[in-house]
C-alpha cells in the first residue's frame, strides 16, 4: 500500500489515511525523499489526523524522515497528532525532539509558509 | 481500498494514485460528497495525472461525481488527464462536458480560487 504524496508548489502534503504498518512506511519514507529530490520541495506537512495508533518503530520512522528530509533541505511539520497518539509517544519516552507540529493541514502549510517565506 | 481526501480551506484536494477499479471509484465518490457536506467544503480538486487508463465506467463515475458535487454547491476540476487518458476518453466519445480541468493540482487550485473568490 502506497502514501499518496500530494504537490502543491514547492510543499509536499501528506494525509496519512491508512494503518501505518512498518512496511508501508517504510515505502513512505523512501517515497517521500524522492519526491522530495525529484520536485525540489522545501516544505512537507504530514497530517496525522487519521491515525489512531502509533508504536515505537513507527514513531522511529517519522522522526527518521523528519531528520532526513532536513538533510535534503526540506522543513517538515506533523499536524493532527490524536491525544492517543501523543499520550502513547510521551509514554513511550519518544518526544519527537525538534519537530514542528500544527494541529491541522492548514495550520501546519502556514507555519512552513511563515518560516520559508517569511 | 480508499482514496484520502484532504482538506484544505474551504477545498477539497484528492489526488488518485491507485488503480480505479469500479469498488475503488464509488467509495470514493460516496466519500467525497460525504467530506463535502460535513466539512463544508465549496471547491474540489481531483488530481488525476497517476491514473494511466481509464474506462467507460470510471469515465462515469468521475462525471456523476462532478455533477453530484455540483449539486451540493461544491465546484469540482479535474487536473493531471494524461494524453492517453485523453485519448481513450474522446475515442470513446465521453466529453465530460461543463467539467473544469487545468493541468496540474496547483493550477487546479488557483481556477477554483479564482471562481470562487474573484
Amino acid at each position: 500500500m502506497r502514501i499518496p504524496i500530494l504537490k502543491l508548489r514547492q510543499y509536499l502534503l501528506i494525509s496519512v489515511q491508512v494503518e501505518l504498518d512498518d512496511q508501508t512506511a517504510l515505502r513512505f519514507q523512501e517515497d517521500l525523499l524522492n519526491k522530495i529530490h525529484s520536485e525540489g520541495s522545501i516544505g512537507v506537512v504530514i497530517d496525522l489526523t487519521s491515525v489512531d495508533m502509533i508504536d515505537s518503530f513507527i514513531a522511529k520512522v517519522l522522526g527518521d524522515v523528519v531528520d532526513m528530509s532536513g538533510l535534503m533541505g526540506a522543513k517538515v511539520v506533523l499536524t493532527g497528532i490524536q491525544p492517543a497518539v501523543a499520550i502513547t509517544l510521551i509514554d513511550m519516552g519518544i518526544k519527537l525532539q525538534d519537530v514542528r507540529t500544527a494541529l491541522d493541514l492548514e495550520q501546519g502549510l502556514e507555519k512552513l509558509q511563515l518560516e520559508l517565506e517569511g
